[in-house]
């Protein structure tokens, strides 16, 4: 069994070890603003930032939305040009990123180390393609590209874990249920293998002369068999022929018995978390038993539990 | 930890304190019948509102149905009338409710008190658009805008909390997992926005060239995430790219997993009850906490709980 | 608290008591084989029931397929016949149910009272249709008709119920959550209402020049709300304009978070079952505390629980 | 009540006591790597084989999607072949099973005994289809029948369940719970049954003029019935009347009721593990079965449970 990794708590500590400027003074005063969320300025500070993010997240959203875009005719070409507030608050919000960038390569002791990890490469990564659409001219070819090397910044959310507190505990009980949850995507994945190439030969080889058949290939028939085992079921890829629907809701009763499996075992995974575990050892002096696991004195005697009777 | 706002029966207890009539009298009686359901005929006034509610509102639905609207041609134009029965109907539920409305504003104490109230509000705004329609002439033109504010008085349905008596646990459980319910819901939002913006480029940038992309902007490809994480998946906007299949497939598998983890902490937080009952009090000497609800001794240090240090 | 309606053991018993004769001889062996279960000819009466049953809702069903009807034309008019295999054994079934009726009616002691009985109407109901389609002519026109009247047959299906031994334990869960499975469905039909005329008013009001709204009522708004929160997702109903779009994504993470709601309360009262219920009334003479609840000796020392030390 | 059938770890064992060869040699260490896997080369040639029958899988996939297929024009006729590094990968693979077939028939004491056990037989026609596309010529009419029976390779994935240390513990959970899916699945298939017909006649009969009806036949009606009670909700079929909206709507919610009810009894029955753990030993002296894991006396004749009465 491999260890659990570190949780965000020890991350942090050991971050602040590193990182955080011995002496006090306005770099040590900018790391705790900055890189903690302990001080009221520290929070203001984390929660800016995130409002920051959900607007530029917002912005390049809209950008990609035709009612916000400016038609214009220009020698003949149709060029679909940005309103300019939007074109504005996307150039201020890539500054502010900017400047905040700058402001943790500053005030950490070891910028570089910073540079080079995760965060640091996403922080960067999130800015850059903003100076990027500028360089390389901005014309209406290229802008297009640009703007999916731009949504990179997206990334920048992950940030949000940064400011949780119960994250720890719901990652706990993914972690503790790994090994099941691995034993149940190979279950679907072989299912889904299973009812896909029996529904695409059932669909379009047995019945080939069908001309408007959904299932054309085995990838597509997968497709289907696990939008259909997920209970999503768009409807785009459906059983045309009647034995292709009966096998297809017997496969939809198999894989909904199946798919409600995973939910039972977080459950219990998350129930077990609340019964304290309670073992057996008895007391030696007065024999009761089912302590606290990590109980040293007996609950109903107080004597120590290690020490023979 | 924020403290759990206060529960119906402690605010019913409240506003007894405050707006029952002191007197015994015909005013403190009609306080009880029309507050309070804890006389029979209390109830029976309760239930015959509730009644009256639900035909108010399925009068309101059969208007909106072509089967029940007589066609007239006036002036050469063609006018859309309701019959007899739903007109009269409205109008007797219309004074119905304005009835009950002056007579919880006569039996109260502070009859400002509770016209500013949240329900006093929504008693108000159910009753006035029914008045508004006559006033402006009810043409035919202003009568598609009349009936939209008129549908407010579907707020009223929201009186079927009061005479609920198990939604205090209901209650309770979310409150208990609302920690845990916001994080999730951030995930959720989190996953949404990386897999929407994904889906917008792969289907529609990446493979421009294809006319009939249903991802057609950023917020409809997160439209479609989250139509698809939560397994709805109505089929108005999928897929067209083997290679967005592909992406899809595995998205919906990690929505999936992720979607079924909220039913696992309510379910938990149900299941808690159950369980080995684990109390707080502290122990005097080592604060150590958590003990069996039957333990008499430290189980960290073994000394007396009951005790002073 | 309405007491639980009687188990199915204990109305059995009470059948037994008032139907089953009290001479031994043939009529009280085909009571025991016809109405019991648990000598093997019963149960073996009981299986060859459920097979007969089965295969009239089989036949019952292939001649709705247009696979299976026989096309002819009389006198110009075309006629959809079915094969004769279908029409005997349509035949052959109704007179076997015939026979067990009147079996019934012969072995009990009180013919009346079971005829008058649920299960007595049930049996006739299921067979009178068949006998109806004979005398009437069974023209081509007055089929239709009777087809759907002899499909009560169905019905017959329900003594499924019968021959379960674990559909009480169920029953029981459900019926332990009923106040809750009561507030849930009501908070449900309140969503419903409260997202139906909201999107009705979205998608048909306020954007009306929109001609293809599939909003076209309120009724078929609240149908849409129903199937958007059970993740049902049809897709038949959708919105189409974008604000409609986000509202729906919210109406739909909202509508998630209430639908999971019972899963929890029915996971937990099943959960409930589970733990042996467990008393802390602690030992007089050995003080071990946590018994079963009807335990009368101590689990450790063996001493009497209900006698002081 | 049934026992359990033998666990993975017993059949295991059970297949070694049979099947190893006696002498240490190259026979015994074949055996050794290819049907067990505690020596790291054994799980060295467990992981190979899983690598190499998912390629083979999605060399099959890759097969049935048209960009894969190089269409070809001989004597006027269109033939579809297939990329030369498909037809070898193909072929590399058939070789490769084939070879691991006879190692497996040759290393085990009794080769018949292996040959016509369930994985000797799921081995064989996991080989065969390549070669039988050989002997027939492999012209291009032939060729999409042959291709249905080489799929048969498919069920080769299933060795997958071979290298899993979790799967009895789901299959615990799931055996333990059968009875209860047993009589789950019929209510299922009894509220499929009716509400299918039901809709069939409101839908198609009773409303026989509406030209574009989607229940078609009953078993068309019941398929329906199976999509929406599962949530899945293609929408391939969808109520059209009024009645028939409301009826859907109505048997979503129940459907939707009913089919929550087995995810509580496996998250339950997983949960089991967690509360008081209860043992049958049934008291020498009065046969009360289910004391606490830890009693010496029966909790309800006071009786020492170790002594024979």
């Amino acid at each position: 069994m491999k260890s659990r990794p570190l949780t965000r708590d020890t991350k942090t500590l050991q971050r602040r070890l590193v990182q955080r400027p011995h002496e006090a003074g306005t770099r040590q005063r900018m790391y705790d603003i900055i890189f903690e969320a302990e001080t009221p300025e520290g929070r203001a500070f984390d929660i800016g930032l995130l409002v920051a993010i959900v607007t530029s997240i917002v912005f390049v959203s809209l950008e990609t939305l035709p009612d916000y875009q400016v038609t214009r005719v220009v020698d003949g070409q149709t060029i679909h040009d940005l309103p300019l507030w939007l074109v504005v608050g996307e150039w201020l919000l890539t500054i502010l990123f900017t400047l905040e960038y700058i402001a943790r390569l500053l005030c950490v002791r070891h910028p570089l180390k910073y540079a080079t990890s995760f965060w640091g490469i996403v922080d960067l990564l999130s800015v850059l393609p903003g100076y990027a659409a500028l360089l390389t001219g901005d014309s209406a070819r290229s802008f297009v590209i640009l703007r999916s090397v731009r949504l990179l910044r997206v990334f920048r959310v992950l940030k949000l874990w940064r400011m949780m507190s119960q994250a720890d505990e719901l990652a706990d009980a993914i972690w503790n249920s790994r090994d099941k949850i691995i034993v149940f995507l190979s279950v679907v994945l072989v299912a889904v293998t299973i009812s896909g190439t029996l529904m695409y030969h059932i669909e379009s080889v047995m019945f080939g002369s069908l001309p408007d058949s959904d299932f054309t290939s085995i990838p597509q028939a997968m497709y289907w068999a696990i939008v259909t085992m997920t209970t999503v079921g768009y409807g785009d890829v459906v059983p045309h022929t009647t034995i292709g629907k009966i096998i297809s809701a017997a496969l939809i009763l198999l894989g909904y018995s199946l798919i409600i499996v995973p939910t039972g075992f977080v459950s219990a995974e998350l129930s077990k978390g609340n019964s304290e575990p309670m073992e057996f050892h008895p007391c030696p002096r007065c024999e009761a038993a089912r302590h606290r696991s990590d109980a040293e004195y007996c609950y109903r005697c107080g004597s120590d539990l290690d020490r023979p009777a």
